[in-house]
C-alpha cells in the first residue's frame, strides 16, 4: 500500500481476517444479535424471543463467534437459579452503534426498495 | 408501536421485508460488491477482480439482487465492442455510505479481534 496511514486490515482481501469479522458482525443472525444487545444485557432466552425465527442452535453459534471476536461479553451471575447474561462491550457497541446506522438507513428507505422491486419484476414479467 | 414517527420496517421481524434486503446488503458478497463500486461505474470483469474470491455466478446473482432492490444501476453502453456497466443508484450510494463506516470501523479495530480471539482460545485450550 502506498499510503502508510492506510489500513493495515482489508476486507476486500480474501485472506484477510477483517473479513470474517465482517461476516460475524453482518451475517444473518449476528446483526441482529448485536442489535439486540444494544439495549443492555440480555438473557438467552429473551434474547432468543428478540431475534426473531433465530433457533437455539444458530444463536449459541453466534454468540461464541461475536464473543470470541471481542464484540460480546458472556456473563455467569451466581444467583438461584443461576443465570447467563450477554452485554456488548465496548468494542461491541462501537461496531453496533454503525450497524444501527445501516439498519435504520435500509428501514427508512424500504418504501423505495419496493418500489425499484415492482418496476424490475413488472419489466422482467413484460418481456 | 406506540410512537407514530417509529419506522414501519423492522428487520427484527422475521415476515419484513427490510430483513431480504439487509442480508442483500450485507451479505457475504452483496457488502463487497457495493463497497467495489463505491469509486464510480465498473464493468462486469473489474467487479468480479476487485471483490477477491467471488465466483462469476455468485457475482451476477449479488448484483441481480442489489438491482431488484434499487441499489445498483445496470447500463448497456451501445459502443462496439458493447459492455455493460454496474453502478450505484442514489439509494445504493445512501446505503453503502452507512457500510463502508461499519467497514472501516471494523477493519481498524481488527487488533483488538486478533487479541480477544488469543485471549478466547488461550482460555479455552487451558480448560
Amino acid at each position: 500500500m502506498d499510503d502508510d496511514s492506510g489500513p493495515a486490515f482489508d476486507v476486500f482481501s480474501r485472506a484477510c481476517p477483517s473479513r470474517g469479522t465482517l461476516e460475524h458482525v453482518t451475517g444473518r443472525w449476528g446483526g441482529l444479535t448485536l442489535g439486540a444487545l444494544y439495549e443492555g444485557p440480555v438473557r438467552f432466552s429473551e434474547l432468543r424471543r428478540r431475534v426473531d425465527g433465530v433457533s437455539e442452535k444458530m444463536l449459541s453459534q453466534t454468540l461464541h463467534a461475536l464473543e470470541r471476536d471481542g464484540l460480546v461479553h458472556r456473563e455467569a451471575r451466581h444467583t438461584s437459579p443461576p443465570r447467563v447474561d450477554y452485554e456488548l462491550t465496548p468494542l461491541g457497541r462501537a461496531v453496533t452503534e454503525r450497524l444501527l446506522g445501516l439498519i435504520e438507513l435500509v428501514e427508512g428507505r424500504m418504501p423505495e426498495v419496493l418500489a425499484a422491486r415492482e418496476r424490475y419484476d413488472g419489466v422482467r414479467g413484460g418481456r
